[in-house]
């Protein structure tokens, strides 16, 4: 067993790393490109990067708040729970790569590949997240206060209807790229929001 | 509700992150370049990135300086805070791609363009200050002390003064990229120095 | 004597940055591979990019797991310790570069030179993890409560096991590289699975 | 005022990213040239690029030992001394760069550009440490404790002496650059030394 601080210490440290690593990933014009275009419009070219960009800061931004909110739950940690702590911090830690993936192949025939391995990434995440939920969940000597199981079973339906639209989302893939990001997108603001109002989170009730 | 601990910590990764991910982009010269113009030519020629390197690393670090004071006044944050500070960490993370931007065309004929989006980038920036700062002051149940409206006013009003200034450098950009570039060192320099009187930032009333 | 808070946060630091780094190295195909044999495929010729990136983030996970546990046994740690836990950063920071090394060169014919290199790393990171252990245990009034002699050469006999399993993969990489970094997912894996047994870790006497 | 403690977080952070972000610089050798000569000997061409990581790896460790040191004799910090510590971090978090320019000329030529650049930024460093020591040691009620006068000025003669070596390779890098990285290597073992005896360090007395 272990203090929480050190894993939310940790685990901040990858969010925010993964989080700000993004930006190396935004897309600079190339001069020659600029210089016959105009910077502009080479600018413009460089869309998909821009709004995957976007979408993935907000994602893991939102992840951030959600794993924050659980951990106020908890008072000590066990190996367990750490090890599932770890799964989700693979998959928070990889966003990155799909980002960079997506941003470069979306306009590309082949972009439903691309679109889908970034949605199976934020399945992968979600489903991560439920498996770390439910880990801390059922562990009544490590949480502050009893949990009642209402609230345990309604949070795991609310990841679980998430991971549904995941799930869609890698279906969509292979229809649209540009529609599954902008569904990511759409997504990331609908959490955002459902973030501000008082039935959002998990320690609500 | 949740500690204002945590917040700060995520926040002050984003913030050590970003100012430190500039270094990425100080361009060390090119052998060919170096051998046929010897490496201090070589190095003069990057000068666009070791300025901007520069002020962007202070205008980090002045945001810094006072996001740290402004969360002083703060004892635990709400999910609109946490939504508030996350859009505010977009506009900090995203400095290196404007810096890296304008360093690579502050030279170019469209060196304008490049000096406009990194003002605009400031200018966004101060502005999810202010509303942070707004969002903040507004809710008396979250601050440490209440806060007489006067104070409120003057730093409001203080921001608004920044974003006038910043608004103006976007103006300028379409008149020189390299007097934009200097202006926003002159502008954080002044705020390094504003920091150092008694009178400067937001907790000194 | 300092507190060690305040090693932990830098050591968390690095161990976050170190974990997070790693994805900068998993390879995007280029989109001329792409375009000629299809994204799937190209992705498929990438992928000990991403087998040494999954081992190489259990192990640092691991790591990190280990160092917490050992350091929630200590109170303050004087320059002696601090010292032996900067060796241990160094290898654990290095980590991202033999990493990409193995990822580029496993397939190559001198594929064995990359595994032996990334093997060794590990190597001299367990003997780093093996001398902090021993500096800690030594120090009897930097600790938090006493130190059972039993417990104390049980844990280094099963860093020492760990040791002959690394001195066994460097070996390893001279007959096949791929071999070795299979070697290493099983270890990381067997590690993890430890980790989740009552009777793994530093702690649990 | 604020904590100290939010300061050293965000200080740490810097730290542990420099300090990291070294590694991206190793060099993995061409393919290319690893298939002509073998990996060996192309890895053995990268030496100052493994050397100039090692040395500025301690380096860092170093001054964040001494840094963490420091602050441990302050309670709370001012605007000024929040400045001073800006300016050191800014020198810290710019040595990948001239690590980097260094690696890639420390055999050209013109190595001694490079040599002398490395030097000036670990004289600059060394200068905005002992600044930091001044504007904390003049503040006795910033202190933890009262400082006596002849610590004060021990400590800033040890920092001076370490200046003056500093200037002597901005010296030597245009006799030798390969001596002068040499001499950084020793100087920093002789640091990591001193650290582990009873009288180095700033909190000794």
């Amino acid at each position: 067993m272990m203090r929480t601080g050190r894993v939310e210490a940790f685990s901040d440290g990858v969010f925010a790393i993964a989080i700000t690593l993004l930006v190396l990933d935004l897309a600079v014009p190339p001069l020659e490109e600029s210089r016959r275009e105009g910077l502009w419009a080479a600018l413009g070219h460089e869309w998909p990067s821009y709004l995957a960009y976007l979408v993935s800061f907000f994602v893991v931004g939102i992840i951030w708040i959600n794993h924050h909110t659980m951990l106020t739950l908890v008072d000590q940690v066990d190996r367990v729970v750490l090890f599932a702590n770890l799964v989700l911090l693979l998959f928070v830690s990889v966003i990155p790569f799909p980002t960079r993936l997506l941003a470069d192949y979306l306009l590309e025939p082949e972009g439903h590949v691309a679109a889908a391995i970034y949605s199976a990434t934020m399945l992968a995440m979600g489903m991560a997240f439920s498996a770390l939920w439910l880990t801390i969940s059922a562990r009544p000597r490590i949480l502050r206060r009893p949990l009642d199981p209402a609230t345990r079973r309604a949070t795991l339906r609310r990841f679980g209807a998430g991971q549904v639209i995941y799930a869609a989302a890698v279906a969509l893939s292979f229809v649209s790229a540009v529609a599954t990001l902008a569904l990511h997108g759409v997504l990331a603001l609908y959490y955002c929001f459902d973030q501000l109002t008082p039935s959002g989170g998990v320690d609500e009730t």
